[in-house]
């Protein structure tokens, strides 16, 4: 391979390996990029063969179907998120007053809804999947602790599910682009919606 | 037609429409009757023709296909619910305190997806119409007007949409059947919910 900075492999294992992580990761990128450009209905395989200067059988043989290139571009940028409130910086992550954290969480997730919003549709679109997926339940492990730490009395594991709802990318889809509420509206009005649930 | 006491049809056109109304409505009685019995997924046009002793063309001329008739059912009990808020006896009808009514609503909302969630599921698969649908945006606006009433402030249009995102039939379904949280529990939140919201 030559186009484009890709190196062509090399004899070893490990270089195959460091090769086709760099690969994926430059296919990704690029994919977004799309994404970012023309929405998410505009992304196809060949597109990204294109764009990226790679052959589509290459595309084809790393992500399966376009159903799995949109998968794991969302897959990667829910770790990053997870990342984000596991271990990232305060407030978001460790550290902070867990009503700030709490705060934090549903504004970070907003932003991500409206910037990459068409994905999560996309995928979300087997409803039952939705609130099984990995995902989701790592959020809502972690917003359920914080509300025990904020010290909510109640039953947190069904508050945790109504909370996280109002953040679903659909909901959140449907009043940016239909109600034309903008984003700070709506990540104001989840600070309120933690304030009235958290204050004692 | 002689069968199950649906009478010939008369000459005159306003004993026509009287049979195609009572014709529609012994349908519906008898497709919920199925539902009931079997679930949403089990309920084909052949099956209804069949338990309603009419021909196969008779429900499709009246409800067009199977989505149709989905459809009419899902309409039948949002306009029955829509009837409830609206005119209905208290505390979900008009006559009780704010904070009781949207109590009200919320217990009866999870109680009519508890027993219909898969035909709703079914009609909702859309998401983008989910929220669109008239019946949401009439449910928005008496939850909308209820907060106003009882003295909340702030963004009361996007406070509407979270509360109202926490009975959404794919929401709820997953609580009670992956979840197992059963209808009191979440009935519970919903209160709990209303009261963290309107409290001063």
């Amino acid at each position: 391979m030559t186009s484009l900075g890709f190196p062509a492999p090399a004899s070893t294992a490990a270089c195959e390996r460091a090769d086709a992580a760099r690969n994926r990761e430059h296919l990704l990128v690029t994919a977004r990029a799309i994404v970012d450009e023309v929405g998410v209905d505009a992304l196809t395989m060949d597109g990204l063969a294109r764009a990226a200067g790679l052959g589509k059988g290459t595309i084809f043989r790393r992500f399966g179907s376009r159903a799995g290139l949109l998968h794991d571009l969302l897959n990667d940028s829910e770790l990053q998120f997870q990342h984000g409130f596991l271990s990232g910086p305060a407030p978001l992550g460790p550290g902070a007053d867990p009503v700030d954290r709490l705060v934090a969480f549903g504004r970070e997730r907003l932003r991500l809804v409206t910037v990459q919003g068409d994905i999560l549709r996309s995928v979300e679109s087997e409803s039952a999947l939705r609130y099984a997926a990995p995902a989701h339940a790592a959020s809502a492990m972690h917003v359920q602790m914080l509300l025990g730490q904020a010290g909510v009395d109640g039953d947190l594991q069904v508050l945790t599910l109504t909370m996280l709802s109002s953040l679903d990318a659909a909901l959140v889809l449907f009043e940016t682009r239909d109600l034309q509420i903008d984003l700070d509206r709506l990540a104001d009005a989840w600070e309120d919606l933690v304030r009235r649930v958290t204050r004692g």
